[in-house]
């Protein structure tokens, strides 16, 4: 590699760096089923179950910002993300690894809250905590976790199943989460500005508890066991469902088509939406961090999903391959392209 | 927790950090035969083999410095400490997963080299990339590796089975990487002071190798297995021979005497040490970084080693609770109570 050329990270984004630095990969073990592309790699140790691995980095500056999310918050959530990708595999989460590099600022207290914060999310999705490493950082707050989960042979889900006429579902209301942090960005303005310590945020309770407490769908995930219901492909919301859909419909060479009026949006989202001027739709399409699962099942389920409150059909898979449209309130239909939030392109301002 | 209050976390060091953010720690699953407090954690899915998993962060400025270190070099060595650790457990590494939080400051091109040093560290120890995650870093290099390896059930060794009078055994030989990283610092000021771009450091060759590259003790682990030699206790040197020795006393209930002349220190590191007035020895109690297995065996293979080049009796195990002493060479027995390098404590200073 020529070290004396620079492409900034930014000239190519996120997806294409991962694609480059792991084009050259390669398997030297059978029990490796798949490795890097999906939500979690699949591992076969067992006859019965694959084992699944998934890890992510969260930094402060980038994912979380201390000056509004309290440590146990940012804890909690740094397991419930990993979770989820577990979810997305229509598995179960059961052990979790965590390495965290701490700035001097930080002090034992807080830490400390960072850890109820982790701990609390293992106790309540029966996850061990198994290891970890924790290391002085010389700038910012930095998170590495690492989930390992469990799924039957037969029923794990990937992105790749997906085929033409199956329904695209999502899970919960969407959009929530990005307001969330709009309210928590406009509010820390505000309090660097006044300094007015305690700003009432009352009424926008169900977003900020989206933003900062979010729960992964296992409830999901064991709706589906219940009811012998296997998904054709799957992902956890966490960049946007324009994103989402993209990576669905890439990894299964189809296309998708969402109705706009069909994306479910909570009444709660739709007020501040509303009170910021923004239209609630971009912030379901393009904000993220709302940890529902999007994915296709084969329309012979519709009817039995008609009675289910929390399963909303927003539209159906295609043959048109990579083509993910929206079509609008108003008829018209545009091409979704857009890859959501990329960390290296709009870094620290996550704006739709 | 009280956040008001601030400990800083230098006041207490890792260990005692450590201790507090797991003390705990509830463990819900039966597959998890043990969690925090070894070099890996230990996992029973299969009747015949135990899965063993690890993790670390890396930081620029507190673990490597790419001033001296090529980022290829980072990426092997990344790879390979975790590759130790699973060495330490008498395992097999099989499989990795490696996040990294980019700065701005660094190019495709820069990443690049770092994935080409991964890779090879792969293909070298025959381990599978299989996951990751790449985000935005808003100050420095961050880099999280997570290693899934494999073990027999019946030859796994944890830090905690030693017993008095076992033979302490070094592999290779120590202190050369710490000595390594001396004169990268020394070149590094010398080059930021005159501005002189090519640092003449041939004469080092074998202690910078041992800082940039070093390579695990896999060779060791296979010939342990050849032989059919289970050791008692093992923990693999990254802080130091003095560290890693309280280890395996603390975890095992015991004590441990190490005679400083049965240390074995390459002539390489003889000579720089003399050259920076360094006593050697202490190089190799305090230095870490030099990735060679530290255990113990029962007494009656103590002919079985005299003849095996690579491996170095320098102790034995004593009835002691938690004593480490290091007999001199003059006679004179003195206590080892230092824990090695940490990085709260001498924050990017690893100075002994």
């Amino acid at each position: 590699m020529d070290e004396t050329k620079f492409t900034p990270i930014s000239n190519i984004g996120e997806f294409e760096l991962i694609n480059k630095i792991t084009s050259s990969t390669k398997i030297n073990n059978k029990s490796t089923i798949m490795g890097v592309g999906d939500d979690a790699a699949i591992l076969e140790f067992d006859k019965k179950v694959h084992r699944l691995l998934s890890t992510d980095m969260l930094v402060e500056g980038v994912h979380f910002d201390c000056a509004y999310s309290p440590l146990k918050h940012v804890g909690y959530k740094a397991v419930v993300s990993n979770v989820s990708d577990i979810c997305a595999m229509n598995g179960r989460a059961t052990h979790i690894l965590i390495s965290v590099a701490i700035p001097n600022k930080y002090s034992v207290e807080l830490i400390t809250s960072l850890y109820e914060g982790i701990h609390l999310a293992c106790k309540n999705y029966k996850i061990d905590l198994i290891g970890g490493d924790t290391t002085a950082s010389p700038s910012v707050l930095t998170i590495g976790v690492t989930v390992l989960g469990v799924a039957d042979k037969k029923s794990i889900v990937c992105r790749s199943g997906a085929n033409p006429t199956d329904l695209l579902i999502t899970t919960g209301d969407l959009g929530a989460a990005y307001l969330g942090l709009q309210i928590l960005e406009r509010e820390k303005m505000i309090f660097e500005k006044s300094n007015q310590a305690q700003p009432l945020l009352g009424e926008y309770t169900y977003i900020l508890e989206r933003q900062l407490k979010p729960e992964p769908r296992v409830d999901i995930i064991e709706w589906l066991k219940e009811k012998n219901i296997i998904p054709t492909s799957m992902i956890d919301v966490s960049d946007g469902l324009s994103s989402e859909a993209l990576h669905l419909a890439r990894s299964s060479s189809v296309g998708i088509k969402i109705f706009e009026d069909r994306i479910p949006v909570s009444h709660h989202t739709n007020d501040t939406a509303k009170e910021l001027g923004i239209n609630p739709s971009m912030c379901a399409l393009h904000g993220g961090e709302d940890y529902e699962l999007l994915f296709t099942l084969p329309i012979k389920y519709h009817k039995q999903l008609a009675g289910v409150s929390d399963l909303h059909v927003i539209g159906h898979v295609t043959a048109q391959k990579n083509i993910v449209e929206l079509v609008k309130e108003s008829g018209e239909v545009i091409n979704l392209t857009k890859d959501g939030w990329d960390s290296f392109i709009k870094h620290n301002q996550k704006h739709i």
